[in-house]
C-alpha cells in the first residue's frame, strides 16, 4: 500500500546536477511490481531543490543567479541564506513522477536534477515515497 | 486502485494556454466514482510546463520573457533551449489537483494552463495519474 | 483509503507567512494512524501560493517583488492581478509533504508558508488530501 525511504545524496558544489542514476540506486526496490503509481521525492532542506530538466543543461545555475541576484536588499544575508531560500521556493522542494510498469515514466530528454544553492557542498536528505 | 493514461495536447504557439477542457476530455473516465483522490498531470517535455492560473491571463508569457531573458550569457543557445529549460523548472513539470466526488476541486477562478516556451508549435505528451 | 478536508487560513497582509501550526490544527485528524503517506495542500486561489521554506525568512516577499516587478508592461493591471498571478505560478498552487508514522516528515528548518500576493488581506481556502 506504500513504500518510503529516506536517503542521502552525495555532496555537490553549487550548481544544477543530474542525479537520476543516484536516485534510482536508492528507490529501485520501491518501484518493483508497481503497475500504476507515483513517486514523490521531497528534499528536507531550504537551500537546495529538486527539479526535472533536460539531461544536458549547463546554464540553469547562471540563470538562477540572474533571476535571484545576491545584490538585492537582503536583510538576512549571512552565507547567502536568503538567496538560497528564494531559489528553493521558486524551484520547489518536491517532484512527482509517474510510475508505469515498475519504471519512472520520464520523457526522452528528462532527468532528475539536484539544484544546490550553497557554495559549500552539503549532504542532502531526500524522502522518497511511492503510492 | 489507480488509473493512468498518456495523452497528447494539441500543438500551440509560444504562450500560456488554458487547456482545462481539453484535459478533461482525456481524463473524465479516470475521475468517475473517485470520492476522494488526487490527479497528477506530468508533462514529458523540458521546454513546456503545466501550471494552475486564472482562467483569463494574457500577461504571463510576457512576464516570463522578462524574468528569463534571452539576452543572458547562455552557453547552450540553439533554438532558445536554455531559456525554455529554465522556465520549465521555474513553472514545474507537474501539477496536482484534488478530486472530490468525481470532480476536479479547483477554485472558482482556477484553470489548467499549458505554458509553451518554444516558438514552433509542438505536440505535448502528458501522463495523467489518478490515485 | 483517503482523507480530505477543505479549510480556511486566516486573513494576512501581503507577504510570506509561516502557517505550519495553523495548518496542523486543521489536518491532525487526517494524519492519525498513517504509517506511510503523503499530504497534499492545494490552495484554491490565483493570487496566493503555498511553499516550503525556512522557518525564519523575512526577505522572500521583497525578492518576489524584484523578480516580478509591477513596472512590467502588464495589460491586465487592475489591483495588480497579473503580478499576483505570475508569482502564483512561479511559487505553485500546491505542496506535497511526506507523512511518516502519523507526522509530517519535514526537515529541521522547514515550515509551510502562505505567500499572499494581494495587498488587501483575504481568507484563503485550502483543500488538504491525505493518501
Amino acid at each position: 500500500m506504500g513504500w518510503q525511504k529516506t536517503f542521502t545524496l552525495n555532496r555537490r558544489p553549487k550548481g544544477c546536477h543530474l542525479v537520476t542514476e543516484e536516485v534510482l540506486t536508492h528507490i529501485r526496490p520501491g518501484l518493483e511490481g508497481v503497475k500504476i503509481g507515483m513517486l514523490y521525492l521531497f528534499i528536507q532542506h531550504t537551500s537546495a531543490a529538486l527539479t526535472i530538466n533536460e539531461n544536458y543543461d549547463p546554464d540553469m545555475d547562471m540563470a538562477l543567479d540572474k533571476i535571484v541576484p545576491e545584490s538585492l536588499d537582503w536583510v538576512h544575508t549571512d552565507e547567502g541564506h536568503e538567496v538560497s531560500h528564494t531559489k528553493t521556493s521558486l524551484m520547489g522542494t518536491s517532484i512527482c513522477v509517474p510510475i508505469t510498469d515498475g519504471r519512472l515514466n520520464l520523457g526522452t530528454w528528462q532527468g532528475i536534477y539536484l539544484t544546490e544553492f550553497r557554495h559549500a557542498p552539503h549532504q542532502r536528505r531526500v524522502v522518497a515515497t511511492v503510492l
